[in-house]
């Protein structure tokens, strides 16, 4: 397999918050390992420990970034256990998290790429605390993988065995985030949609439409979002406020009457 | 007339709030159309689809960040719908937006200037999804603009009509903004306090001072602050919640006593 | 004293928050100084007007990013009074902030390292505003600095007496700081915990551990953290939240039974 050389870009996702300085420490030990590295904040307001919406955010990454771009994701519950590091390449990015699932929306199908055990000790790291590996382990060795000091292979050997999450998008058809605008982001694929005319939620019916915009001010919408996956909105206003739903809510798709 | 050089950085001003990956997902896609750009957030706590106070916060950089910059504002309810992309040549940088009046506060006043409709297909972009053209059209624009892949002249034709939104600094005098400190920004320019002595609010008479330290801790003060506007403040402490006022609330200059 | 060589590269500290366009202005202007600087956000969540939470969190930059440095702190409520302007050089950073302790926790030991009283005029500076000198002075000063525009000996006399901030260290055992996960971060170092085998906390008693994970899920533990320090946490949950506690209160070491 031909790696692709490192982009020196960094993308961080953690649930570190912004209340505290930890992204900018960590950000600090990343640049005292590659001084040239160019950070890029992808999100650090996971809720805490909340893996599986860090594997989803995770996910919205993917292609959106130069080719050789480490991903780093700390939602790392057991810091300081046993729980492995891991590296993976895939989509043309490396992707470096903890082995706890938060990588699981990005790494390569069982038998497909490339996913490495980080050897931590033969790196010569030592982590200086047993809270803070984003600071003590991930920034290093993502600082490294940027700047070429240690190349992909040389992180460790291949793991085989990797946890994957379970995944947001399988189960029952339901909301799995509610975004900043009150949008509740569901796990129908936009592709689900194509053949219905309206989303059932909360005993209503709210009608698809192309884009916010295409519905009244402050009417209630299904949309195709930017996540590939269907969106209840409302035009100018919160969907979850005026339907009083949030995270974990079912939803349904209308099927279309033949 | 003669357009500085990009200086290759571009901030970026949205409503995309920092619980969700839609910022960094944008700087990926900044960075992968030009590799080098130096992206600085302006904010991105604009209230959800504020379209007016995106436009007040916008006109903060002017003459803040080296000319070339390219500023994007992001502040985009009827994205997917018809509206236009406007880019404007103003005060030695560049401001690229929907044209919804977000850029109203920094574009050049009628007949002068340069503002030019975004062609989003002869620049060979498609928008991905209907929602997030901060992804898809915003981030590539600026990131050739600011790598110089595209003159700024080359973007599109020249737009004679581009909505300017209502400023916030019209109408009665009143509160146009809460900042983080409970500070009480008005819409009253810093010139039109330099007769008075007082500032009247919810019944109050607040001293005209020249610092928050110039009063005593937990005092009231009205101040010419960083937006050259009158803001009323508290030393040490929340003018807005000592007063029980908010965005809206009306104000009144003292008239001097001749 | 042999000073090392900027790094290029400057951390910010504020109580700005986020909610504002107040950071992003004070990095255009501390781009407009010197338009290579690496810029990074140590925390701008620090409580309004917090010297010595401020104090706190800066004392987490220290010895975390590269040598040369400069670390600029504004939390300043006499922002525009005669209150000075300090930098310091000390653990191979610049240190730069107003004289009213947020450098406290940095500052070299009386009779060691060197501090400097910034001469804002004879540095050719003038604030263009009395309550946000953040953008008027600390951010050209960082940029000139961190550009080598002028060296730290240049920046003014050398300083006696610079105001020490009362250390959120001393004083009687208790909780410091309550940090995004909840945990309660005490002022009891860790190397105090050395023969205790627990805190003793609202009553309840606080079993030592290594890490989160060394406890069951949602149990509390008592842990050397990331600045060295005590901390009651919980596993997968907020210690905050379930003892009821927040800043100030106080906490104990179960002395060793002999």
């Amino acid at each position: 397999m031909q790696l692709p050389r490192a982009s020196g870009i960094v993308t961080l996702l953690t649930d570190f918050g912004t209340a505290d300085p930890y992204v900018g420490v960590m950000k600090g030990m990343l640049l005292t390992a590659m001084p040239k590295a160019v950070l890029v904040d992808l999100c650090h307001e996971v809720p805490a420990q909340d893996v599986a919406l860090g594997a989803f955010f995770l996910r919205s990454a993917v292609g959106r970034f130069p080719a050789g771009t480490v991903h780093v994701a700390v939602v790392d519950p057991g810091v300081g256990t046993a729980r492995r590091i891991l590296c993976a390449y895939a989509a043309g990015s490396f992707w470096l998290g903890p082995d706890n699932g938060v990588l699981g929306s990005v790494l390569p199908a069982p038998g497909e790429g490339d996913v490495r055990v980080v050897d931590v000790e033969s790196l010569g790291l030592q982590a200086k605390s047993r809270t803070f590996h984003g600071r003590d382990i991930f920034a290093p060795v993502a600082g490294w993988l940027a700047g070429g000091r240690f190349g992909f292979e040389a992180l460790g050997g291949r793991c085989g065995d990797p946890v994957r999450v379970a995944d947001l998008g399988g189960g029952p058809r339901r909301v799995i985030h509610v975004d900043r605008y009150g949008n509740l982001i569901t796990n129908i694929r936009g592709s689900e949609l194509t053949m219905a005319s309206a989303v059932l939620a909360k005993g209503r019916r709210i009608p698809v439409a192309g884009s916010y915009g295409d519905v009244a001010a402050h009417s209630l919408l299904a949309v195709v979002d930017s996540y590939d996956l269907v969106e209840i909105a409302e035009n100018q206003g919160s969907a979850a406020a005026t339907l009083g739903m949030r995270r974990g809510d079912q939803v349904a798709i209308e099927e279309p009457q033949s």
